[in-house]
């Protein structure tokens, strides 16, 4: 599947725009693997460049969150979508980071939970008090 | 708004069901604010209690991630699935336990992109790498 | 708020082909009450023909499902989706058709619960049981 | 896939706590299958002991919807948030407690129509008519 | 996978209600290959003639949007919604009629785009501005 | 309501990195009227320029689409994630670039026809058809 050719290394050699993107994020990582969320973005350059560059600034650039913190919170976001490839990535991206059995099953259970009261909110339609509101 | 009747304090007095879980609300947030959220399932008994034992378990119970990591994951969940009242219940709650702009601004980020490069996943269906498959 | 105008009775007595459905909406719910819902629809004839005959068909029309059902099966897909508007409105309706404090609880339950369980489901990749497959 | 190991029988007879809700579930559901769901919980076992006693009490004990209706709804929110392991778990429950090809059509066309009309109602953001307000 | 039997066209052929849409799909498409999605809902008549209908009117008819436009709104609505069968057979159905690299990158770029912006709207709960009410 | 102040032009004068980005979107859509999305972000200041970054490339740069198509498949998003700010605004935009009615109805059409259909899909679990895929 996908609706859109993954990009081999050759390809990737013959576009000096899609050579330099892969090229950093080789060195960024600090590996020669390169998923296919990347292969696949190559057919649209532009898209994987301001990608590529957003990743870099938010997810591996050092800031107040520490990187596990941010995977798992991607996580919460790719589980709520139903997005295969995302929940897949940066699960194994959380545990490359850390994540233990015990962080994982809490983070689990919180999804579940957030989405259960969610869906409680939304069939009880429920008016957000004022003591919430920012003034 | 509400599709249920948001009990008053009135109202909960004379059900001793609803009044005990109000009362661990309460003795447990060590405050007498009761927020809409448990006015609202107050009218769904059973569906209150539940609710209320799992947030003690998952939310206040002392676990390995910290209460404010929780919030996050929970408002990240709940701005992917446009739920009003959760947002704004979370948000409060992670500013109570010490949200920073500095941490809301990073939260905010990886959550619009978490949404973005799931939305480029989803359009270009990428198959999940080998790599990332758990044996 | 609305992103198209709401239609009086009176832009309805302008229009011989909005005022059709009008007339066969009052006439097959037997009351004057037509909800902004359609009133919305009346910007977009076509749409506003076709999705009342689909309601039609599909929610009055006698079926195997009784209608309180049908009811609460739209209410479930409507919270999932957070759908303000939809909520409101066929809540009302389970609730004419007889909906009863009990029945929306175990309703609200549901719904809950299965949202939780498919983020469990979204954020563990679950794989199809064999068993599940239709040959 | 799944981005968790799934337990097999003999993990399950080394983990008493795992075991306790595997035969909880063999005995309750009176069948010695136990589907990948549970299994893949079996790694975070305060969420598998949750959600077994969850599902228990709103989908097995006997409540004032009766079971196939329940699955209905079930179904309805797992379609609706493109949950694929959720939709064939429940549709497979739903055959065995006796949906009919005619029953899963109506089931069909609902969710299919309110899931329209969902989207109908967000694009033209129409306000909730006072008639459906909960005094 | 499936939740329903795909019908081979010897199924159809036993079927006069089924065979008269597949006749008329072929005929309107000028084309012997029917996809598996009139296939499955070959099981629920009343939902295959409804929805054959609607896709002829909307998608097919000649109308303002021209058939590319059309489809490349098709294909953002599928990847928000994670359907995996609907962004192939429509991103399939765009390039069938046209639509090149370079067009489709631009709607990867809004798809991926709005659901950021989406997400930070919902994050940050913005109020409407007046300018952009209806009267 | 808004989990975060809106800033008001006061507000900008005081910071020289907001007034940066406040000044060119003023300059680029040639109208002081600045409106509360950008308000809001604010607070964010790097999420701030980023995406104003992003939207200049996408949405107001020369490209292969028109800038009414673009708007069309940004509300086809938003109305897909029940995003109520984002569907007024982008109606809005879409409006102010020339939308007529009748194009806003076969919009309308195709979003909520997209939606049924991919729950259709969803509900029905329907294997891509090998004519799909990309080599």
């Amino acid at each position: 599947m996908a609706t859109a050719r993954l990009w081999t290394d050759e390809d990737v050699a013959r576009s000096p725009r899609v050579k330099a993107v892969f090229d950093d994020i080789r060195s960024t990582r600090k590996t020669d693997f390169v998923n296919n969320f990347w292969r696949a973005l190559a057919n649209q350059p532009a898209v994987l460049e301001r990608t590529w560059t957003s990743v870099k600034e938010i997810m591996v650039a050092p800031g107040i969150l520490d990187p596990l913190t941010k995977e798992m919170i991607y996580i919460a976001v790719s589980a709520t979508n139903a997005c295969t490839y995302c929940v897949h990535s940066h699960t194994a991206a959380a545990r490359a980071k850390g994540m233990t059995n015990e962080q994982h099953e809490e983070l689990i259970a919180i999804i579940g939970m957030a989405n259960e009261t969610n869906a409680l909110s939304s069939a009880l339609q429920i008016p957000v008090d004022k003591e919430f509101e920012v003034v």
